[in-house]
């Protein structure tokens, strides 16, 4: 690539997503190179190679980036993002590292992305009082909206790990049994309520022993980073299996996560009081500074924006969410990915999805083109993007996870 | 150990359950090399270091167990698994073979058991009818025991694939939030209500893809084998949380599973039709033949029989329950365990937990020495051993699911 992009140096726009406020980390390979994953740096519209700067100009690390995954960094502790992000601050800031790094450099738009790390445990929470309230006033009209034990702690559940895909592999609308409306008995069929859930995601790095858990002051010693999750869901399958014991089939068919993982160190901006602050919790979940999170999410569906959920209303933590994980001694691992369940807010146009948009279906979302939805059909593309708060007015950009629906296939006829 | 072990060859008492009819596969080290794990095979009292076995004479699959490990011979497939089997019974049976092989036994006494292959997705059912209903009764008494979706597929849920650890690895009370009887809000406290599920687990060698389903017609070229599960579940803190998305803090502490995974060829002989055959099922979960099994589990507490579930009365079978996953297009990898729920018969003797064998803790169990228990105390140590139906007469062992209950420690206190 050398000499054919000279435009990265100190010259990314201000208000580029992905300047140096930002700095996440991913895994790449080019076309020239199909078999060799590198680990990445976005930069403005680049991607800096990192596994070949490490080897230039930081090579007692280089270790860390050899497979061109992030496990081995992701292992390795707070001492060693915070010396590697500085590193590749000043590598990208100094015109002294211009001559060693420029010829790094790779187009984005000519880098292919991979799956970042390989998932350990995924976990999926329920954080936002919007959307459980939400859900509760659909599902239980005239009840109690909010779960008995939903202000006392983090709900959540363990999904599947095999399936979780990365921003633009194309979702396939599962079959599954369900109870259509007005039916005595469940059908097997293609799910006809497919919907999205647009989450925020958290990257474990540093494990744990069985009996030790995290508590919420220890959180940046084991969470590295995040990412952007669409929980992508059946609701019809999910709503017949559900009962006793959570969601099932309705969930594991696919989840998909953004390429980019975003330091918990790039967003330090954002960083606010979740609403939980100050409320009476058990002393575990208890939280002095906060780890809620000013960011901005937008969803598309077909190009058209249908929604944008503020983070910030989040009432749950990360930091508590990963204490209640642990909190039975339960143990993490590098790589385990936990995710904050749907993102809404307080207004009608917040909600991350479409149960929520379209109020179970029966309020239908006008697009643009004259066409309506109440779930997403074949051939919709969902595009899930968020940006933080960053330092003197930036943003950090999260990237983006995007899906395509493609057409059911009977698995009772392959 | 040359010379100290001469009656392995032939000599195995037809009632020992580890014979020639059994063969299971484990990991395992000894006092003189404890840092290099090295495959297994139990036969009789003893164990045959596979890893050795196979570079002396069976030299083009050696690679399979060069870790010790089982997770490439996993991988490896039915025709490997059918060989390797092969190979070994030739090995053990003919005198041929004494001469190469016996210096690789090594007294069952002296091998130290480990995890045999890594968990990849960790899922378990709730195959039971037994065990459903009377979970049913005892919660929603007066109401219809089984949920409505019971009857039409296989119920389960992902659980956390961290924690699953092996028999003997002592298991501490969690701590975690809930709502004792009487109260109003809940407390965060030791779980009160510790109990433990006998279960069967399935482990997974082949892999699948996004979007292949694994038909029942598929199964054994999938499922390797079969282990003993323990599903060690708080029920207080199960409960309080489990609304509305399954259990979490309550099971994801620990479950233990048995050293040594008994291939499905071992239980061609224990195989019978399950309930659910000749029911009305969806076409996908209809299963000709069946892979109902005749498996006798002892559940032991503190050396004292409380229960022999009949895992023969199972209504879905390990097949039914892999086709059921992967319907939705979910994929399966190596290394992933699914487990049947608890195993409960339909006598008082027969049930597998003791939500059951206690009623909900209202009835105690008395015990040799004078005590009695609603639930787990303190130092208890719960055994789960198990053997099947195996050719003239014979029984097919499947080791044992060991752990000793330790006290709680406080979390907000370390």
């Amino acid at each position: 690539m050398a000499g054919t992009h000279a435009a990265g140096w100190l010259a990314v726009p201000p208000d580029h997503p992905l300047g140096l406020q930002t700095l996440p980390y991913g895994t790449f390979t080019t076309v020239d190179r199909p078999t060799e994953p590198r680990a990445g740096v976005a930069i403005g519209d680049c991607v800096l190679d990192l596994s070949a700067a490490m080897c230039r100009l930081l090579t007692g690390r280089a270790h860390l980036f050899s497979s061109g995954r992030l496990d081995a960094f992701l292992d390795a502790g707070d001492r060693a993002w915070d010396q590697i992000r500085s590193a590749v601050t000043k590598w990208l800031s100094s015109d002294d590292y211009r001559e060693a790094i420029e010829d790094l450099l790779v187009p984005a738009a000519d880098a292919r992305m991979h799956m970042p790390f390989a998932v350990a445990d995924y976990t999926d929470f329920y954080a936002s009082e919007h959307h459980a309230r939400n859900v509760g006033r659909i599902f239980r009209p005239g009840g109690e909206p909010l779960p008995r034990n939903w202000r006392h702690q983090p709900i959540g559940y363990h999904g599947r790990s095999a399936t979780v895909v990365l921003s633009g592999t194309p979702v396939r609308r599962p079959y599954g049994p369900s109870l259509p409306p007005g039916t005595e008995a469940p059908v097997f069929a293609p799910s006809a309520r497919l919907d999205f859930e647009a989450e925020l995601g958290f990257v474990v790095g540093v494990e744990t022993v069985v009996g030790e858990p995290v508590t919420v002051g220890r959180f940046t010693e084991h969470v590295f980073g995040a990412c952007l999750v669409n929980d992508w869901s059946a609701r019809d399958i999910q709503a017949w299996e559900s009962m006793p014991l959570g969601p099932f089939l309705g969930k594991s068919f696919a989840t998909t996560i953004s390429p980019w993982v975003v330091p918990l160190a790039a967003l330090e901006h954002a960083r606010i009081r979740p609403p939980s602050h100050g409320t009476d919790v058990f002393s575990y979940l208890a939280e002095p500074d906060g780890w809620g999170l000013d960011i901005g999410f937008q969803v598309t569906l077909n190009g058209h924006v249908i929604s944008r959920p503020p983070y910030a209303t989040m009432h749950w933590s990360p930091a508590q969410m990963l204490a209640h994980l642990t909190v039975n001694g339960a143990s993490v691992r590098t790589g385990d990915l936990y995710a904050s369940g749907t993102v809404s807010g307080p207004q009608p146009g917040e909600r991350g999805c479409l149960l929520e948009l379209t109020w179970g279906g029966t309020q239908p979302l006008a697009l643009p083109d004259g066409s309506t939805r109440t779930w997403l059909e074949d051939r919709d593309e969902l595009v899930i993007t968020a940006t933080a708060a960053g330092p003197e007015g930036t943003r950090v950009g999260l990237g983006e996870a995007r899906g395509m629906i493609l057409p059911a296939q009977d698995p009772t006829a392959i």
